[in-house]
């Protein structure tokens, strides 16, 4: 618990007098004011977050957290639980939709067990974070202790800490888990406070007779564990998942480090649902990607505060969308740091 | 003209079943089934317009094509002409927006003179296709003659032809001329049939009084020039420019060679506009890119039955959004060429 109170202690509101610093910079390029729209506003972000009004991207990581979830037994998803143990080692072989995505954008993929009901053997490409072979199903009991909510915020906190001191300086959220949209609409509902039924989607794609199936369960489960909506650590112990907590305690270490965290889809915003609810300063240094097609997602990004950068339909997971983001928020730092003035170049201002 | 001809009739629709063919390799990739959403549409996109369904795209290059246009003098932009001329510099020196950001996606910028009104110096990185040292004032007369208009259109052609030749596999469209925005809205009103006050924007910034002058000037051109809206030739020559002129000749020259050429902003979208006029068939080989701030871009972009991958808020012209539309282009392909399969990486599939 001393890491995770250490952590959050850190974290505090970026200073706002930045944002017109990095503004004034801006409207010295060889550009009509504002032009580059989202680029911009990206670009001011980054000098907040980092504190630097020249802020560097160059060493990219996307965090692919995996974890198995109880639930399961009661039939919500498409696919049988050992695909979260034959992604992994596909992750690890480099054939994964990430692999080639991070590969496209210069980042690297690093995969953390936060509790896979499985065991690997050692490789130096998976870190080793297991809590639990898989979560208790939510829909009996909680699906894990408060003490393994938080060992799950630690190990979070400390595999971002790890990263950030081997020098990256912007880091993805990503995820793995046969299952984990159900604990991520029911953290969405408890949150914000919305009804099941609207932040319950297709998952990997189930039917009409499955998505019953899964708003039954999740009903279940908050109605067994009465989570307390205000207290992240009581939801995310209640009704999350191991690889929602890791998630959500990258994103608490990267705040607390002043980096950018770029935030994938629709399990992803769930752990930011859970960090915002530990420490709501971390919302300032989240930056969105895409929207989902999972309906609960844009919900989640509202409750934060986000709004997505594209909406390309997606709904893979993996830090697939978040390694997109990462490209786009690279793209606007140069921007930033590379253009001529207008006085450099020798380019007349407006009349 | 024989080139123009020549060009229109290697035009073909691309093969609907190569469409089938790419869509069951993507069915077989580790992930569940369209869960890339547009990433797989792109994919498709790419292996219906290169026949070929293990596409490259390698070799990437932004074509930034400038002019100038006589109806400045009519006060419809924030900007001196000379900024034309100035920019045309900043590109060659690596300063603009467009040379960050191809450079972030491992692009080459290829600057075109197509009618800027200056004279420049010989580079080996400038190509000069001069047609004349600017328009005619649209508002009084035509704004090129039409073998001016076929010469701009061959133009394009030629450029388009040159690079594919030289093994580049995706072009991008781009420019720069103080002033497009007010042939572009007309070209939109006129060819997509649309009130002038609908497509008429803001373009650099002007304020309220130069938005009605730019609106003005644009009705006296349609009224005095009566261009015919079904002949893509007679629009451009009677209230185009040149470097739009090019766009139409590189989008079809790109489209008679099977290579994807992404559409930046509004006024690449009117130079699609006069290469759909002239040759519907292009519309296929088309990548759209982002929605622009103009308000004429997305009935364009509609017209060409184009939906935008993104919307930043951006209107800076140069190619700055397509560059962002190729490395998504790009990160498609690599999904269809890179992923493992299920049956390789040893995954279940579907319950």
């Amino acid at each position: 618990m001393e890491k995770l109170k250490d952590t959050i202690k850190k974290i505090q509101s970026p200073d706002p007098g930045l944002l017109e610093k990095a503004q004034t910079k801006l409207d010295d390029l060889t550009k009509p004011q504002g032009s580059l729209g989202r680029l911009e506003e990206l670009a001011k972000q980054i000098v907040s977050i980092t504190g630097d009004i020249n802020p560097k991207i160059d060493k990219k990581a996307v965090l692919v957290m995996a974890g198995d979830h109880g639930v399961v037994k009661d039939g919500v998803s498409a696919y049988p639980q050992e695909v979260t143990m034959q992604m992994v080692l596909n992750f690890l072989g480099g054939g994964a939709a990430i692999n080639v995505l991070a590969r496209h954008i210069g980042a690297e993929v690093q995969v953390v067990d936060m509790g896979v009901a499985a065991e690997f053997d050692p490789d130096p490409k998976l870190l080793n974070k297991k809590i639990a072979s898989g979560t208790n199903n939510m829909t009996e009991e909680p699906a894990m202790s408060e003490a393994q909510a938080v060992r799950a915020l630690e190990a979070g906190i400390e595999v971002a800490g790890t990263m950030i001191d081997s020098g990256y300086n912007i880091i993805a959220t990503g995820d793995m888990g046969i299952g984990n949209t159900t604990p991520s609409s029911a953290i969405t509902s408890v949150i914000c406070n919305t009804k099941v039924e609207e932040v319950t989607g297709f998952g990997t794609g189930i039917d009409q007779e499955g998505l019953k199936k899964k708003i039954e369960a999740i009903k279940k489960a908050v109605l067994v564990n009465k989570p307390d909506p205000k207290n992240g650590i009581d939801v995310l112990s209640k009704i999350g998942g191991f690889e929602i907590g890791g998630i959500a305690g990258v994103i608490l270490g990267c705040a607390a480090n002043r980096i950018p965290v770029v935030i994938d889809g629709f399990i992803s915003s769930a752990g930011a649902l859970i960090a915002h609810a530990i420490e709501p300063k971390c919302a300032h240094y989240m930056i969105p990607s895409h929207c989902s097609v999972e309906k609960g997602h844009s919900i989640a990004l509202a409750h934060l505060g986000l709004t997505p950068l594209f909406d390309f339909d997606m709904r893979l997971g993996e830090g697939t969308g978040a390694a997109i983001g990462i490209s786009i928020t690279e793209a606007a730092v140069k921007i930033l740091n590379e253009m001529a003035t207008f006085s450099s170049a020798g380019v007349s201002t407006k009349n």
